[in-house]
């Protein structure tokens, strides 16, 4: 008996926004004053850092609970489940549904409730919620329908993660390069067979952390000041961030019972990818273990940071042999982590 | 063994709008066309249907999260506990923080952890997240707070809801009357004492109904279409709610195992009182059972409707013993529920 992930899906949209695009941009400093360097050195650093080359954006007649439904409907397919039997919809997001050209967040109703709408499922059992927990939301989802499940209140869940960070994305803002659009859905479900979620942990860190991602007015002084953007201290993001991941995914592997030398894969949050390095490499610093090759597979390159969306669609991929050399096995053990606005930090390991 | 509420707390802000406030504003139908009849009949008609004299709205240097922290202060005093045990903080709302004169939703980050870093607590293990669905958010917190206690993930938790309706409604829709601000705020936690928190049901009816209470536009068709405001059916949000609760409420008291004749207490949303009124006396002829004086507080004539925030806020002034003839006992039983955007229903029995 085991609480298994045994269906998923991912909406990538099909727009690309290359860095190139931004060439024309007018980035600015908190203050609104210009940089002295020319956009294309502003790029060409952001991608070092980054490692962001390319990201996706929604067609503009879409919405963040569109793109929830579309992964969705591919996890119930790669499920093999009817939609009838879910017993929770969580839908994990930042910004709900954001329309084009708007500002305005809307989440009257819930996502969870529009994406159950658009899959037409008519069972009023199945419950229909959304979770705020910053990027890590669909970690959290996972680990809020594992405690349903445990507490016998659900069997089969849906978790989705979906966000559309170009709409909330100040375009005088160097970091708006960053943000993407995406989604990724789960079904979590109790089966007959063994391994499935090991452990799990998740931490909150909101003395001095609570705003370190936060909602801010453009940089550009001309600006509506009313107007709020996703705004983030990236420095202070990427500090905390690699003091305090490392050890939060060895607590959680440790609790697992599984070695650090059975361990194959690190789905982790796709924020930046240097980031990401330093953080498993750290984490295997604390087991004073050899990092090996392979365990960290990497969208971000063209898919930027979709928030919530990314761990699931990481997983995706790698379930489709679309990220070179990335494969699972049966039996593999994985961590599944994510940081971000809270501060959040939350990790579960996986037996395949 | 039992998981109970040991402490209540809630934020009833001090600005009063009563009705004859209203009585300059200019109500328009959903095509902007203006009513027949004078304000003052509208208001008379207006508060004999809802029963609402007055409501409360928040300063205007208050946000959603300011109020939610000053109702989890309270319930952390009442429960004579150390905010750093405190394993969740779970706060439902419906819009997030929201400046005034502004329209714009801020929950980045979450409202929990804005509450968690008003609260000043320390403790990473505190996990804060919010939960979106509809007014039933803050019951839905608690039955989410069993199922992590439930499944050995928690011992105790703050469960909040708060909103700031006045923010969000459109003042040329005759609903605006309706809505208020408040918060309220409950600890939930397993204790040596038998009772508590007996049985619980939810539902989310989403086929035909995911959008009786929405975001739309003014119905002044000079405000700007973008800006979007809490909307709703009225009349099919009481047909539904009249269909629907009573038959839910009867679920969750059979499931608890308690009779009809052993009930105190009906601790509902407070949305309207003719329709709380129907609600429970369908509720009552479903059992055939003569519904006893006292059973249902009211809070809806002074407080109006403040969504997420009622049911607590409703608890704690029978608690204090402020609202008319209404007491509770050792020994009593209680159902607390709520209907809303979603469309969700949801109860908890509960034995104090």
């Amino acid at each position: 008996m085991g609480i298994h992930i045994t269906g998923v899906g991912s909406c990538i949209p099909s727009h690309t926004e290359r860095n190139k695009d931004f060439i024309n941009h007018t980035f600015m400093s908190e203050d609104g004053s210009l940089f002295s360097s020319e956009n294309s050195e502003i790029i060409e650093k952001f991608e070092a850092i980054t490692g962001i080359e390319e990201r996706r954006y929604a067609k503009s007649d879409q919405v963040t609970s569109d793109l929830a439904y579309i992964a969705s409907e591919k996890a119930i397919v790669d499920a093999a489940i009817d939609a009838e039997t879910l017993d929770y919809i969580i839908v994990a997001h930042n910004f709900g549904d954001i329309q084009h050209g708007c500002i305005q967040t809307e989440m009257l109703p819930s996502l969870a409730t529009r994406v159950k709408h658009k899959l037409g499922i008519k069972n009023p059992n199945c419950v229909a919620y959304d979770v705020i927990f910053g990027c890590p939301g669909w970690v959290e989802g996972v680990i809020q329908a594992q405690a349903f499940i445990k507490a016998g209140m659900a069997k089969r869940c849906l978790v989705v993660g979906a966000d559309t960070l170009s709409r909330i994305a100040d375009p005088n803002d160097r970091d708006s390069m960053i943000f993407a659009d995406g989604a990724g859905a789960t079904i979590i479900e109790e089966t007959e067979k063994a391994g499935g979620i090991l452990s799990h942990c998740t931490q909150t860190y909101s003395e001095d952390e609570a705003f370190f991602l936060y909602s801010g007015k453009s940089y550009n002084t001309e600006a509506n000041p009313s107007d709020k953007y996703i705004k983030m201290y990236g420095r202070k993001v990427y500090e905390f961030a690699i003091s305090h991941v490392p050890q939060a995914l060895k607590d959680c592997l440790d609790a697992s019972g599984e070695e650090i030398s059975s361990l194959n894969k690190v789905f982790i949050h796709q924020a930046n990818e240097k980031m990401d390095e330093a953080i498993v490499k750290r984490f295997y610093r604390l087991y004073r273990f050899n990092q090996p090759d392979n365990v960290l597979p990497i969208s971000i390159h063209k898919l930027g940071n979709s928030s919530v969306a990314t761990v699931p669609t990481l997983l995706d991929l790698v379930k489709q042999e679309k990220l070179d050399g990335h494969t699972i096995q049966h039996g593999d053990v994985a961590l599944f982590a994510s940081v971000g606005a809270g501060m959040n930090i939350n990790a579960f390991s996986y037996k395949f």
